[in-house]
């Protein structure tokens, strides 16, 4: 929580957060010569840019990966990183088509830190993205939930054991 | 707070919300004819639909004013909208100059309700803006953090009566 | 060639233009919910206004296919458009794999008319698109050149029997 | 004209180009700080490579001014850098609002060169904007048109005098 909760000023020690970028939609760029989608380097620096965020906020990349073709091994890592890291607030990028299982794998296990798993429906890099919405999102949801894992998506915030994808739809609910 | 720190299901009872517009670079838009910046209607709408939210929100524009041509009849509209309004989450959208006056109006003022105050250093119809990265923000810390009045800028939440706009560095920060 | 050249004013007798649109990487969209490039509408109608063009042009939507994935059939279709349009200035959007077999199609039948080809390596919709340079490009080959067959890429114009695609660049290049 | 039109094959010789950089709302940008629009460097490096332009073609910038401000000293500028250069072809950057004026100073004194002026309604930095289009063609047109001086805007050409801008409509036409 800010921490004026206890009569703190904010600022006085500001919480450092981490990004861990796991790939996804979020991150794709289109590959002219083949005439596909594919992942380079992610675009979580310049996306912090142009916010103009101000936050106390570290990148690490884990992967780069579609969620469709994560595995349970992947997942784990993710795991291990959110448990090792300093930071006590974090949010993650990730794919939206299993971010759920993903959430549900760190929901059973983190304690004592806020998670937000949130990801984008058009590559940022698209132009017409909903990524840098996600973004100013999640990293606010992640400043201001008490610890715990969520998803946050279209604006809202679940927790990870309420929460599914309509697939048809494109969009997140509570289950 | 989400209301499932009483064991409610966030959905349950969606809490309302409301973008209070008023103008500021947000919604500046270039004139080519004059090659002036100027206001049209607002780019709300099409930025809601950009970032997929699902929120339950309204939009009102209240008025298209650059803030530093804001009055202190202008920040008593603002104030007089946000204690008739039903919502008792509200983000304003507002011109960064002097947004940090009218936070003050508001937060001597108001109870009971969550208000959030945001901008953006560049217009959003020029690209490389702030804008979206804002917008989710704002919503975010609206429908997470307790009543009371604050900034949202630069990722970061501010309270009404410890922040302060830098004008060299073109950022918020507490005072 | 512009009716300056016989001493005739140019926009006395405006000559009316054809778009003819087949697709192509030009007008390809990217579904959100599958993850996949697709083709909808052309955004050829988007693309004139944003250039401010003034011609007098037409715009005729004859299919929306991958190049790759177009047979004698479909070039044949093209021919028989460019044979019996009214207009003798032509520009035809197309997909830049297959771009150099319709314009020979085109190039060993087509006389008294000037038709320009062009596509784009990115989608239009995807932002960092080379899309609205090779319309300028090809619409104004089009009121420039001789009759002929020709192709407009990378801003330079080829002969429909003296260029290949180098489809390791992904440009296109005098052969 | 192309060098095929005496049988030379059109790459052999390809003729150098030179785009020469004078302003006008092609290059201006967004200065947040003030929020006021400013030069800074040309975009004209980017542009090219956005629509991935294979042409042999330098950038030379003269000047950043809206032509609002232009002296008959800087056409002077203007017309001297034009004849002492070595191209034969020649794209000017230029604001639209006293083009017409340049064209004529040009027009009066150039010979054996094809001279295209153009620019922009909107920024090229604002999104949407009539930038690459106009490259594109004006590009196009000094490669085809004999030699002259002309206006390369909403995808047309103009001879230097028999063009007139219509303020009203923001367009370019026969005077």
């Amino acid at each position: 929580m800010p921490s004026w909760s206890n009569g703190k000023r904010y600022n006085a020690r500001p919480d450092p957060m981490i990004i861990i970028v796991t790939g996804g939609t979020f991150d794709k760029e289109y590959n002219e010569l083949a005439g596909k989608l594919f992942f380079k380097k992610t675009h979580l620096h310049e996306m912090l840019e142009l916010g103009r965020c101000g936050l106390n906020v570290r990148v690490k990349t884990l992967m780069m990966i579609d969620s469709l073709h994560m595995t349970s091994r992947d997942r784990k890592r993710i795991l291990d990183e959110c448990i090792k890291s300093a930071e006590k607030q974090i949010v993650i990028t990730h794919g939206t088509d299993t971010m759920v299982e993903t959430a549900q794998v760190l929901g059973r296990k983190i304690k004592g830190k806020t998670v937000v798993l949130t990801g984008a429906m058009v590559p940022y890099k698209f132009g017409s993205s909903d990524g840098m919405f996600n973004l100013g999102s999640a990293l606010s949801f992640a400043q201001s939930l008490p610890s715990g894992v969520y998803i946050a998506m279209n604006g809202k915030c679940f927790r990870w054991n309420t929460v599914k994808k309509n697939k048809s739809k494109g969009e997140f609910e509570e289950s």
